[in-house]
């Protein structure tokens, strides 16, 4: 049996499977894609995936893609400790919790970490090589972000709109945690995974929405998170981000 | 058991859980919500799904919401006659395909939908009792539609951007039908129906992307669906929207 992920940084939605990936006690190979040098759109990455993103992971030559479809992948072919409820109304929960968090939530965050992080990557690039960075971009979506932060960025009504959505998320978040321990019912899922993938971000960036006083369940749902082995595992790598960072604001 | 459906016509999102439920044999009672008189914001609707929307599906007592949700969660409640590919790694690719066509998909039919068709429902309710219906739409995603369209309507970027997105729709239901005889491989399953609650659209309004020449795969797998017993059963009932339209037009 082979099990090989492609991934970033175990952040955001390299997180989520790598999480599970440890969670379930899984042995892998890792394979990191620097994605501040661009290497999800060099051609030997569309081989693997045509859409150009991570996380991917490979499974016997089965290539599955998407972080949340792979969650759900791997709990269908590694059953044994479950992330996902065996009740299923819970389980329902948990996919639209699931769902929430990865159409209404992410994009939120993404807009305001391309703005803050991905934009002084997009600047450092001479305009030739930019350009033709660009055009092997598979996703016209993705293309278009990259020219966004590369030129004037998001407008503040963008960022505040984002801003405004991260808050829906943390309520959403906080009310889904005084319903029950975790955010699809009794037991740790894969909702937990997806909403802790964001929920550390807001409490850090914005503090205004997610807070000891106002959100005390999420602040203490994020301490046992972090307290589990298997996230200890995944975050206690080097981060390879803030040294290209690092570089770029010396440069 | 009971089993209850909250719906409106079984198209778009409706036809989902109504192609499930009749596909795998199960008796319902069939609750229909009419979106064009906004019922789906009335207090007692918004008591069973405070998003406001439809499908709800009620089974025993448990709530359950999203369509996509909804027919993983018949699935799981009533394995018999899956609605899901047996192998995990088409399973994953149905799961991508439903993603893809619900997150990608849906928002781009959607646009045209509601410039076409919802535009005419909001400006035939006089503006002050307009104002009170916008008030009680618990999602300000969906009030923000609403006052769309009661007002100026998309742009036509927005409209051509929509457009765009049908043709890559078009394009990649196409190649999945080309790689294996449904979308995610051997047998009919949640992404054919998903994708199936689009498809006859684009090719009745968008005949550029969808036509025979073109995309003969895609006109071949629509016949084969539209000939299943239970999509004949889904699609037999009344159009009520159209008679709402119609004395719209009249009036």
């Amino acid at each position: 049996m082979t099990l090989e992920l492609y991934h970033a940084e175990p952040r955001a939605n390299s997180l989520k499977p790598v999480a599970a990936l440890l969670e379930k006690g899984l042995t892998y190979t890792s394979h990191y894609v620097d994605l501040l040098n661009f290497e999800q759109h060099e051609p030997w990455f569309v081989k693997i995936n045509p859409n150009g993103q991570v996380p991917v992971l490979v499974h016997d030559g089965a290539v599955i893609t998407e972080s949340s479809v792979i969650n759900e992948y791997l709990d269908d072919v590694f059953p044994e400790k479950p992330l996902r409820p065996a009740d299923p109304a819970e389980r329902a929960r948990m996919r639209v919790f699931v769902k929430f968090t990865d159409e209404y939530a992410f994009p939120a965050f993404s807009i305001h970490g391309w703005h803050r992080m991905v934009r002084r990557v997009a600047k450092a690039v001479p305009p030739d090589r930019f350009e033709k960075l660009l055009e092997r971009i598979p996703l016209k979506e993705q293309r278009d972000k990259w020219a966004t932060v590369a030129g004037d960025s998001f407008s503040q009504d963008q960022l505040d709109e984002a801003t405004r959505k991260i808050g829906v998320f943390c309520e959403r978040l906080e009310t889904a945690l005084t319903e029950h321990e975790w955010t699809a019912g009794s037991t740790y899922s894969l909702s937990d995974i997806c909403a802790f993938c964001l929920a550390p971000s807001a409490k850090m960036f914005w503090p205004q929405f997610c807070n000891p006083e106002k959100t005390p369940r999420t602040i203490a749902w994020i301490e046992r998170i972090e307290a589990r082995p298997a996230i200890k595992a995944a975050m206690s790598g080097p981060d390879r981000t803030a040294a290209t960072l690092a570089k770029l604001a010396e440069a």
